[in-house]
Formats: C-alpha cells, sequence, structure tokens
C-alpha cells in the first residue's frame, strides 16, 4: 500500500496531519447480461423521456462506468502490499438510457417464497406500480404459493389499482410456501406463460434456487430476465447493508423485550426471557438489544455461551438478581444449539437441507433457570417470563423506514432488469444502490463480527460475560 | 485516474467483464487533539481492559491509522485525471487503548440547545451510562436550558440510575432554549465548574456556537476536550449518512400523511395538505412520501414550484381531482418562500441570524387552494384539510432505529474525547462511524439533490410535475 | 316516593341496613312502526333460525315487552312524591322472532354525512355484513357524497367480499359532504332507487334532518324503514351511553397531550396548549384530560373561565409555572367563544344554522398567553406550543372498544329496521342496548354536569380553578 | 308485577303505545361501616371544602340516601308477581361530607398481588396522588411483593413527585407475587406499621384473602379500613360492569390476532391460532373476536366444543379453508379443559385452590389440527401458526379508556374509606361508581352468557358452530 502517512512525533494516539494515501486497485464485479446470449437483441431508448411532467437531467441516467466501491475501511499502517482481501466494486443501480424490452412485450412474474418478512407486499407492490407507471408495462402477474406456483397454480394479473394499499398490509398478498422447487417444471412454467421477467422474492433458499433458474435459462438460450430480491428479516445476506423488513423487526421486537422487562420487574427475582429470530446470526438480538437498553444479556450464534460455573450465565444472574432484583434475557434461536442436550431422535432429525434441526432455545433455557434457581436458592421467590413473539413480529406491516427501501429496492430491480441485466440482485452498498451476481449473494453470509465494535458496544451497554472461559 | 476498463465489444449498454481500476490519492483528514496544544498529555491505558467480564480481542481497539473512505462512486468513464473533488477520509471512531483523561478527575458536562428532537434523552442518557459504566467517570452533569445555562443556571449530577428510562421520553429532560449564547460567559462558566469535557448537542446553531467555544478553549490553552453531537430532525447537515430524530420523524410523518390521505378520500374532491419539518432542506417530506406512497405530490426547498399555468401545481391537482377524486400535497416547510407575498413588514422582518423570516407555507397554500377552485369551479363541492403535525412529530422518543442511532453515537463520542481528541464531531459515513473536525460539520449542508435518482424516484412515484416551465 | 328507609341510629354518615324501597311508576316510550301506517303489512318468520351451525336458544329472541330503564340513580332521602323528571324506560334492542321484510325483496341505503368519525367505515361494514350474512339480504347500496347523493350520485352496490377490510380503516369509503339537504329531492331519491331501508350515520344535524325524512316517509306512507346512526366523535347526544369514535378520540388525543407535555417540560416556563374538539361539549377534553394525567388545566364551553385577576386563568399558570416549570392547558375548541373578541365582521358572520361562528380558541389563547407573559415578565424565557390535533384524531381507524361499538350498533339497527321499527336509533343505555324515537335523539343533548363528580374529579385531578369569581 | 301495557290490537311485534309500569322493590344492599363496631368514632367535616380553587357545588356531596339501581332489564309480560331475581341497589360512590379519618392521622398501605394486568400502576399513582392532593394525607405506604410484604418487607414510602409517571409504566413498580397469605402475620403486621387503611388490589384470590383479612379486622376491633380493588384482566368479576385492564388486553389481542390473520391468509390452507387469557371466562376471546373481526372460530370455556364428527371444528374449518384458503381461531385459555387428555400425572397434579392444573389448550390444538390434516388431506399443504401473546398483553401501561376508568376507581375507593367505609368495593355499576360489599364481590363471577345476545352476535359474526351436537 503506498501511503504517505505522517504522525506527530511527540505521541502515537495524538492526531495525524492531513496525510495522502492511495489504495490498492479494485476489481470490478462483472453482471450478466442478457446480451451475453442473445447476441441480437436490440437496444431501445427508455421510455422514461418521454413521461409527460418528468424532464430527466444530464447526469440521471447511469451508465455502465457508474460503480460504488465496497471495501472501504483501511489500516493505514498495514505495510502489506498485499491487502488481506481483494478490494471489489459494483456496478450501480438505476435507470439506463437504453432498455433492452420493449414494454409492450413484457410479461413479469412475481413470486414470493419462505416465510413472512414485514414488506413483502411493499416490493411485490413497488414491482407492479414502477413496471406499470414508468415503463408503460401491462402485463404483469403474481405467481401465488412461492416456487411451486410456476407449474401448478394461475397466475394473478396484477395492476396499480389492485395493489395500492397492500404496502401497509402484513405478510403476502400472493401467498407464499416452502419448498416445491422443481427446476424443470419452474422453468416450463416460464416458458409455458411466457414470462420473460422474472422477479424472485425470498430467504438463502429462493435465492440458491433462482440461481439454478437463472443458469436454466441461460442454459435455454430463452429470453427472460431474472432478477433476485432477498427476504430476511434475520438480515444474514452479506454484501448487501441490510435486508428489508429487518428494522421492522427490531422495532417490534422492543415490544416484547418490554414486555419481558415489565414482567421481570413487576416480580420478586424476576427473569423476563425473549426468543429473537435469527438461526444462524443474531442480528436481530443484538440490535434490539441496543435499542432497548433494557436488556441484560444477549446470546448469539456467533458467541457460545455456557450456563453454568465461572463467567457463566447464571452466575452472571445471581448477580444481577442481587443488584436489581430482576434482569432482562435476549436470546437468538440460533444460540445455544450445541449445547442443548438432543434425544436420540432430535440427532438422527435432519431438515430439508440436511442441518440438525434447531432445538427451542427459549423452552430449554427457561427450564433450565428454574431447575437452577430450585437447586441454588430452594424456596426464594423466582419467576422466568418467556416470550417468543416470531409470528407478531413478521407479519406486521413494514415501517416508514422498510416501506422506503422497499420501494428503491423494487425500482432498482426493475431498472436492472429493464436494462438487460439478469441474474443479479439489487441492494445497498455502504448506503448506495448497486447491481451483484446473484450468484456471488447466494453464498454470501452476515454474521455478527464479535471481534468488532458493536459487538463490543453490547458488552459494555450490557455488561455481559463473554463466555470466554478465561 | 488509471483505469483498465474494456467493455464488450458487441454492445455500450452490455455487461463489463471484471476490470480493474485504481483510485486517485485520499486525504485524511486531520483531527484536532488536546496534545496539539498540552505537549505534556500524560498517556494512560484504558480501563477498558479492566472490566469484569470483558476480553478485548486482538482487532477491538481502533488505531490512529484507522481510517474509513467518505467519496465511494465513481464514474469509470471519465478521463479526467483530476477528480471534481478532493477524495477524503477520516479518522474510525471508537475506543482506543490509550486514554488522555484519568477517569477519577472527569468532569463531564452535558448541554442541549435549540428546538426538540426524538432521540436527545436517548444521547444524554448513553453518555451518562458509557461514561460511568465504561470509563468509570462519575461526575456528569447536565447543563440545563441551553448555553445559557453554563453562567445562569446550577448544573445537575446525573447517573445511570437517575437516566434510567429517559431513552423511552421524548424531550429533553436537562430542558433546552434557544439563544444564550454568550462565548466569554460560557468558557468562564466552564473554567469555573471546573469541566474538563463539554458535550454540546444541538442544531447548526449550536455546532457554530461550540466551533467558537472550543477555539476560545484553545486560546485559553485549557485542558478541556469538547465534541458536538449534531441534532438536527431535518438531517440536513452533511458529511455523515443522517442525524439522529430523522427516522423517527419520516415514522412519524405517516400518520399525519395517513390522516390527510383518509380526509382527502373521504371528502368528495378533497385535498389533503400536511407541512412537514424542514427549513433549508426537504428530506423528511421526501423521505416521508417515499415512505407512505398516498402522496400526489411534494413540495420542497431544493425545487422550485409555481401555482398557476401548464406545468403548474393547480393544473396537476385538477387532473389529479378528475382521476381520483382526491388528492394528498406534502409540503416542507422551507418549500415556497420565495413565492409567498409578503407584506411591508415581513419583508423588513429577520431572524437571529438575518435571514428573512419564515412564512407559513402551509396555510398560504391552503387560502390559495381554496381561492382558486372558487375561481375555477364555482359552486363546486371541495375541501382542503391542512395539518401541521411538527410538534406531534419531534416530541415523540426516538424509535429503535434511532434509539440504537444515538447509543453508538454517543458511545463514539465518549471513546473520542477520553482518547483526547476535541474539536470532533462522530457519525457514520458510508454507515461507519468516524471522527470529523467540528469546523467542517458546521459549514457543512445536506440538501436534497435534485438530479439525484432519489429525487427522479419521487417524482415517478408521484407523477408530478418537476416546474421546470419547458 | 314509597320508601322504608331507615339508618342506624347512632350517626347519620354510618352505613345503612338492608333496606327495601319501591320507585315511582317508569313510562316506557313507544316506538313507530311501519305497521302503524301499513296496516297489512305480512309478518314473517326470521330467517336467523334456519341459518346453519345456529341453533337460538329460548331467551333468544327479544319480544316488545322486554324493556330497560334509564333512570337509575335516586336519592331515597327525596321525600317529594313527585320526581323531578319522569321515569323513562326503552324498548330493548336486538332480534325479534318476526320480521316485516322478506329479506329477498330488500333494498337498503346507507348514507354518511357530516365530517369524519373513528368508526364510520366499522359501521357501514357491519351493516353490510349483518344484512348480508344473517338475514339474506342482497341488495345493499352505499349512498356516496352524504345526503345530496341520493339524488345526485349512482348508488354503489355493496357486499361483504368489498367491505371485508373497511373497519381497519379512517374515514368513509362512500365519502361525505356537509348540507344538500333538500327533502323532497331525498324522498323522491329514495323511491326512484327503490330503496326500503334507509340507514343515515351523521351528526345532529344529519339527525335532525333524518327525522324531516322519517316524517315525510310517513306522510308518503312509503313502505321504507329508516334509522338513524349517531355520529358525534364529541359524543355530544343525550340518552345513549356514548357515540362510536369518542373513546379512540379520547385515546388519540393522548398523543397530542404527551406532545404537548414534553414541549412543555422540555422549555423554561413552557406551556403546552392542546386544543381538541368539542364545539357544545367538553367530553373529549375532559375525558382526554382524566385520562393522561399530565394537564394542569382543561378548558371546556359548559364552565366559563377567565383570564385576568384573581382565579383566573393566568394567576394559576404563574403559579403553575413557578411550581413545576412547565404547564398543560387542553381547551375544548367550543370554550371561551362568549371571551374572545369578535371583529364587527366576525359578529354580523353566522354559519349555516344561524349561530355565530366558532373562533379559534386555540390560537387566540396562545397570543394572549404570549401577551401575558411579556408584560409580566419581559426579558424571562417563556414558550408557547400549540398543538391543534383534530385532523389526525378524527380520522384514524377505531379503536378495538369502537370497533366492538359499531358492531354491536349496526347489528342493533338491523335487527330493529328487519323487524319493521323506523324513525329510530338504536344504542346503549346503561350499558344495554335499546331502541329510541328517533325524534328523541334529534333534541336529546349530552353536556358535562359541571356539578357532578366526574367534574369535581377533574378539578380535583388538575386542582384547576373553577373560575368562580368568588 | 304491576304493569298496565297494552300493545296495539292489530300485531304482537307492532310499536307498544307508551305505557306506565311499576317495579317490584328493591333491596338496598347494607355497607360495612367502621361505626359499626368503633362506636364512638368521631365525624369529622371533609377537607375538601378548604381546597383553594374548589368550591364544592350543592350536588357535589353524595350522601347515604343516594342510590343506584343494579337490575334494569325488565321483561313486562311477564306476570309473575316474584321476580326471579331479588332487586338490588348499593349505595352511590363519591366524596362524603363528613369524613372519619383525620388525614394527619391516616397510614395507608397499597399492595399489589397476583399477576400484572395494565392500570395497576395507574391505581397506584391515584391512590397516592388522590389521597395527598384531595385530603391532605402525608403517610401513604407502598407493601412489596404481595401480601408476604406486609410482614417481610419493608413499607416503602410514597408521594406524589415519585409516583407522578407511574400510570405510562406496565406492570406494577411495587412488585407482585402469588401466594403468602398468612392472616396472622398479615393482620399482625398491619397492626405494627400502624397501617389504618389498606388498599387490597388483586385477583379473585386476593379478595377472598382481603375478605379475610377485613374480617380478622373486625374481630380485634382495629380502627383499619380496608378496601379491594379488584384486578382480573379476565373481566370475570361480577356485579361490577368491567375490571380495569380489560380493555387494553382486548386492544393488544388486536395485534396477535392480526398477526394470525396475516399468517393464515399468506399460506395455502394455513390456519391462525391464538391463545388469550380467560381461565373461567372468555370475555376477551369474546370481546377481541368482535372487535378484530378477522376471526373465524372463538373457544370459549362457557361452550362446549368438540372436534370431530358432524359440527365440530375440524368439519368447520375444512369449509372455511375450502371458502378462503384461510382460517383463524381464537381460543381462551381455558376452554376445552374437559377434552384434551391428560397423564395420569396430570390428573394428580392440582393447583394452589386444588382444581385440576390447567393444560395448554393452544398447544393441544396446534397438534391435533396437524394430525387432523395429514389424516385427512395427506401430501396437501397445510400450516398452522400459534401465537400466544399473553405477557404481551398483560405487561403494556393501560390504554386512555382504562386509564381513565383507574383513576376514578382509585378516587372512589379513596372516598369511601375517608368516609369510613371498610370491606368494601368500589366499581362502575351500570356505568355509575358505587359501593358493595367485598363479601358480595368475592363470590360472585361474571361469565359469558352463551344464551345472550352478545353471545350469538359473535356465532353470527363468525358463522361459527354452536357445538350443540344437534
Amino acid at each position: 500500500m503506498d501511503f504517505d502517512f505522517t504522525t506527530t512525533a511527540s505521541s502515537s494516539s495524538a492526531s495525524v496531519a492531513a496525510a495522502n494515501f492511495t489504495l490498492p486497485p479494485f476489481i470490478l464485479t462483472p453482471l450478466p447480461h442478457l446480451a451475453d446470449h442473445l447476441t441480437d437483441l436490440p437496444a431501445l431508448p427508455t421510455p422514461i423521456d418521454r413521461i409527460p411532467f418528468y424532464h430527466p437531467s444530464p447526469g440521471f441516467y447511469i451508465a455502465p462506468s457508474d460503480v460504488i466501491v465496497r471495501h472501504i475501511l483501511f489500516d493505514l499502517s498495514s505495510s502489506d502490499s498485499t491487502p488481506s482481501s481483494r478490494l471489489l466494486a459494483y456496478h450501480r443501480a438505476g435507470p439506463r438510457q437504453t432498455i433492452r424490452f420493449d414494454p409492450a412485450a413484457v410479461r413479469a412474474a412475481i413470486v414470493t417464497c419462505g416465510g413472512l418478512c414485514p414488506g413483502l407486499n411493499t416490493v411485490i407492490r413497488e414491482l407492479v406500480v414502477g413496471l406499470w407507471e414508468i415503463y408503460g408495462v401491462r402485463r404483469i402477474f403474481g405467481v401465488p404459493s412461492g416456487y411451486r406456483g410456476f407449474y401448478s397454480a394461475e397466475p394473478v394479473p396484477l395492476d396499480p389499482k389492485m395493489v395500492d394499499g397492500w404496502h401497509k398490509r402484513g405478510g403476502t398478498v400472493l401467498t407464499t410456501s416452502r419448498g416445491g422447487f422443481n427446476l424443470e417444471k419452474i422453468v416450463d412454467g416460464i416458458e409455458k406463460h411466457g414470462f420473460n421477467q422474472v422477479y424472485c422474492i425470498g430467504g438463502d433458499g429462493t435465492m440458491r434456487g433462482a440461481v439454478k433458474i437463472f443458469e436454466e435459462i441461460q442454459r435455454r438460450k430463452l429470453y427472460v430476465s431474472l432478477t433476485g430480491i432477498p427476504k430476511t428479516v434475520d438480515n444474514d445476506i452479506g454484501i448487501i447493508d441490510r435486508s428489508f423488513g429487518f428494522q421492522t423487526a427490531v422495532e417490534m421486537a422492543q415490544q416484547a423485550i418490554s414486555a419481558a422487562h415489565v414482567e421481570a420487574e413487576s416480580a420478586v427475582n424476576g427473569i423476563g426471557l425473549v426468543k429473537l429470530m435469527g438461526r444462524s446470526t443474531g442480528h436481530i438480538a443484538l440490535h434490539a438489544t441496543l435499542s432497548s437498553r433494557d436488556v441484560d444479556c444477549c446470546l448469539i450464534p456467533e458467541n457460545d455461551f455456557y450456563l453454568e460455573g465461572k463467567g457463566g450465565l447464571f452466575e452472571f444472574l445471581d448477580q444481577r438478581l442481587k443488584q436489581n432484583g430482576h434482569a432482562v434475557v435476549v436470546v437468538a434461536e440460533g444460540a445455544g444449539q450445541d449445547i442443548i442436550p438432543r434425544t436420540d431422535a432430535q440427532k438422527e432429525e435432519k431438515d430439508e437441507s440436511g442441518n440438525p434441526v434447531f432445538l427451542d432455545v427459549g423452552a430449554w433455557l427457561k427450564s433450565e433457570l428454574k431447575n437452577w434457581w430450585e437447586h441454588e436458592h430452594p424456596g426464594e421467590l423466582f419467576t422466568v417470563k418467556y416470550i417468543d413473539p416470531t409470528y407478531m413480529i413478521r407479519a406486521v406491516p413494514a415501517n416508514a423506514t422498510d416501506n422506503l427501501y422497499c420501494t428503491l429496492l423494487a425500482h432498482s430491480a426493475i431498472h436492472g432488469v429493464m436494462a438487460g441485466y439478469t441474474g443479479f440482485v439489487s441492494g445497498p452498498i455502504n448506503g448506495n444502490y448497486g447491481y451483484i451476481p446473484i450468484q456471488e449473494i447466494a453464498v454470501s453470509k452476515n454474521l455478527v463480527d464479535t471481534k468488532d465494535h458493536k459487538w463490543a458496544w453490547v458488552r459494555s451497554v450490557t455488561n455481559q460475560p463473554d463466555f470466554l472461559r478465561i
């Protein structure tokens, strides 16, 4: 790294004079495009120029040369000339001056798969409204019941009037389901219905499925553009800043934490226990804890914990009860899976992806807490109130922050698809919308970095143990 | 710009192959530090290492060489070797291994100035809790009534127990006021009370005042570190991603817009008119519009508008009423100031800063709309319902998103002050917390870029006129 | 009054032994019925008996002999043999075993008039669902735009699917307007469209109009049953316990009071001023004050007040500011109309009913408060924040309490109409639903009794002056 | 019954002419009073007359002769001269002109027992504020941890400043617990601490305990007045119109039902299942169902149900899924206890009162539904989402309706106690506050009358089966 970095002589922690530095080269991630395979695809002028009331300014359209850089934190003291990870940049999202679909010929399909997430209906609504109002597309269909709907259900025609109030409704009006992924049947269905734009909204399994559909579309050399819109309330998808619905979930989780806090406070030696969503990651638990400030301990999958002995959860809670008379524990559903005893049946049981099934860490913890107290403080009053607000969180409509986000997300996706990009995902990278190859998204993972400052802050905020058995 | 950028030969809009590029040099913005003037300031080990339950990992502490880059959008096709603006980077925020205050000797002062903003009490609470719990500071004071409190009121001792539930309360428990800025008296008060850490929370006027206090502190060579925490519900401060309270304001604005929408929908030729905060900028109006999806037209200070004639507001609303029977208009308080007729008295009148006083654009617009309709459609039913929700928006407690933000903001500020930095502001830059010289913040301005895509989206979302008189 | 009332000998305030007493005779209020004029009207069995899953129990149907008594408070010590007011009873509401409409021949019209009120859409929804599901009526129409819709608009057919989510929407989907009352045209319209059931939802003006329509229907001897459903968010209608939407309004008013309280608390000498609905009565102001507990003074139309001098508002607020540093004032919009100075134009101006126009007591009070302070405490800090939340209150959907109430109200109305009653209103009397002649409702008035205990409680709760100039 | 009741000759269902009727004698329920045992108790003038700003009007004070009648529904056709139940009246609540406590000598104790209920803190707050502000009492204590606190904890002095914001907090700041009822120790504690006013807030168990304490106080001839304030979110206490917190619970239950509805709607063959509070009664379930309008079936303890066969739940849900694709079921926790299979251990297990323990009807129903579907529709998609929102409902602060109610309830209690009444409960009877002997309350029971109209309405609203096996 070529760096001209001078500190003041007197002190290593003192301020740093203005310094120039240069960064190693960035790599611009290439993006699949319909023209990669369909070489004679015509390039058409965007109809945006012809919208009445609307006069795009010079900088309005985004060019393929407009990029956004992803890696933006650097340690200038590092003398290493080869940075540990490659520096990446992505194409910016937004309207292109040239499009690759005649709006009159577009048949767009929207499908929602997997569990509920606040904002699902907003994304659907905005896809419909955006395609209709901005590009003049008139044939837009909802595919019911998730992926299986491509081959087993009749698509539902959608228009702006129909979807008008959907952003104020939780769930998905299209209905959703898990499973039903049959690659051949799905792509056959796409062909049969004549869809040439496919918008897949779903979680990591859905994204992996979308990769396969995209590849099959490419194999069949179809004139079909596919985009994925990652839906994961857990916020466990990488590269993008966050996934839609996450902020709403954190907001709603406050209610549960607040109730647990009230229950704990109002009891003698009261413990409030809240299980929050997050199978592989504790983002919701972490953010809800930092937002609420009523939480004494936050347990997440990324940080092992233990119950007994020095530095364990019981010791910590014993102290808190002595100090405050009550305590609140938040646990992500994926936490502690390694330490919950499994029956033989549970050891055998695997989920659809072949992983061990999830056990209910909340119920287990509640039971362990009761046993511990009875053993340690027999006869003394003690209460554990356990709250699992999962369905009450994920079924609400998106809040304003997420509604705006879903709006921009859907519009970004439309612009990319109309421009002929395919096999991509749109999303905010460091606050700006970019396009990312869907393969890259499908394998990315956003975990809580227990080495970084946000986690440190949680621990400083809660003063909770780090369970390092030191 | 040294750039190896190759497009596929066949098509200019087609995908771009993986490409390397290098960026011009960045400039690292220097940060004022107590050691700049107090050369014999001792460097102490941080007490964080000694917190029980707490084992900072290797990457936990932030070094002066840790930076975050601010400019992250590039047009690779630009052949210009001199970029239009200098590329800037900033020091990252976070705990330092070496601190410059003995916690036992700290006397911290917290002051809130200007109007209310959701999150004020959270920032105060977190400053108190963070100083107390992480650094062991025991003398923390609230200065009542804004800047004038430094010389006219008795500081209030604060501790974690006292501030415990403050993050769930709107307003500021410390009380606030405008004006009262007397530089000499304030710095004398700081000296008299023996404060060596000053946390100033307030809007742009407060930040400009803080710059002067900082400079006077430097002139007097005091062992006092000052940090500013920008409070502007309007989100009109530059460099940082957003200001605290803004998301909550956008959330609350939905209620007003929703009520205006219901009133408009339920009437015959009903217009719902909502005035939202934003004197120099329309961020709240813009975000609330994009979040709500019930708004037909959003008027902001950055975009001139006119009422009559082709392409004007009346023509647009006439169309909307014909199509839908109702319409919703959102107007930022700073919009249209140039076209509201002023009385001679109003032309003379100046506010404290010497600017022309603000006129009530909402009341004026309501009256103009009525006159227009009576003139154009005499005898036909028509209703305008005007809502000004300002105080109901700014007096609420912060939502979860803002509470978390205020928490991280306060902790960032504490870490910077304890490390000896002064005359700075902490805030998120592209999603990561950094330290910015307060002088730079005080002159920065965050306006809606009506050339960029977000504004374009608003117009595409509302199909509202761009008032360009073309 | 024939009363055998014996107290214990020892003490006049001591407990009273079990005592028998008898009450003077009650008068059962007669109810207009279609059979009064249409003597050969057939009596049909209700279809409720034939609903699958449904087995009405013996006590299920209400008979004309089922009554509810209205006067239930008595002073047993009163030796007066003639009670001051006549004791009244009313027919109970509910399903009758015999109905007077063949469901297949029903054409029902629903109209909403006047301003918005939470629950309007719920009443409409429940009328549609109740008629359809319980009685099997299939021709139900919404009359748009209020009374004028009977002669100037096309009725909109309604069915359960269409109205399904309406109870979660504020306002009225049917749209509403003021005025447009043309008796001949309206009754002609009823005849022309073949409506034989008319459900009028509106305020006191609407009820007076409904009386005239009812009388004209009787004059023309039409086979048309009319019922009124009083809509007054102010709760100013007599006889019934309360009007729908009132509880929701009180609930929403808390937000405004809370914001005013926060603004006042956060300022130096801060006054929060909230104007609440209530032209002739202060029920909303009173209930909101008792619910909120943050209010220092509640001004209502039923209680004159004055500003200056001993026992006046200014003296009271001066004390409060000295004690607490802030104060919150709630004022009903009809309060103080006598003491606000009127311009000559305002003295002339009359509203549609010939009453003097209403002046904005909130704006006036804000201005008077500022003048007073500047005069009494020149140079001292002082802030008045004035909030008028009217449209944000009345445009919200009904809360659970009101939604349930609207449901029972609509079903009561349907049962009465199907049974052949006409010219009536249904509503709760001492907690039980009864039928009341609409003429009686139209002239009734529910004012706050400033002699009774609830008002006394307000004063004890706020310690506010009674403005009696004693 | 002496009744002059004439119907119009033509038709039995036609309107009834104005008719006089007289009612059988009422019995006025006697109220225990301190003077019953302490015959030389002095009678003092109330200090209310001396409150500045306050001028009680002639009708302000309530006399022992002011009564409210409880039975208000009559069937005038009943020829039975002996009504089925005795007609009862009660003393009205409110301030008395003569009191039996010298405020300077009062030592008041407030205790909260049992589970949480919205409004608990409001009642406490209002007792403190009312005693302090209206009567000038200065020694008011909170007894922590429920009944056991009388002998095992130190009372906490309370004053208006301390309790100021409590009505906005859920739970009970005093803390609560179950059990710990030791009569001797409690009354000894009352004597030891010198309490002469005891305010017991709690559920039916607490009320039965309060009866015993009251009787022991009488036995010991103590100068101690005791009042009970029934706290039962289930609304299962008789005579009074409703218990505090109930409306808030119904309001909050909407969220859970709404979430269940969204989950059900968004799935293929989705069932949303919500368990609501109500061990012996289904009031919350019933009211929440009537308020929400999204519920297909409401199961309550008062109405047996069965799963299989004709007219059973499964058949009903099968139909609903065929019609709508989804269904929502609300079940009160006490429903179905007779049909849930119990293990031998569960058959043995008794709760503290010797009743069979409650089984989780929600979890059982969820499991039964899954088994049924797998058996009846193997391979078809099906989802049951089960929500138990209990703690999230009961831990919230009271809404405006309940806050007002708690305020009036507390003030009524204070006035009664100050007047020397004891062993009583205050509460609304047909909308007006009265005093009821606590023994009567302790044995009263408020069940849903499945014969009456409200239940009929539920069934008509949901079209659910009545499970009568006809």
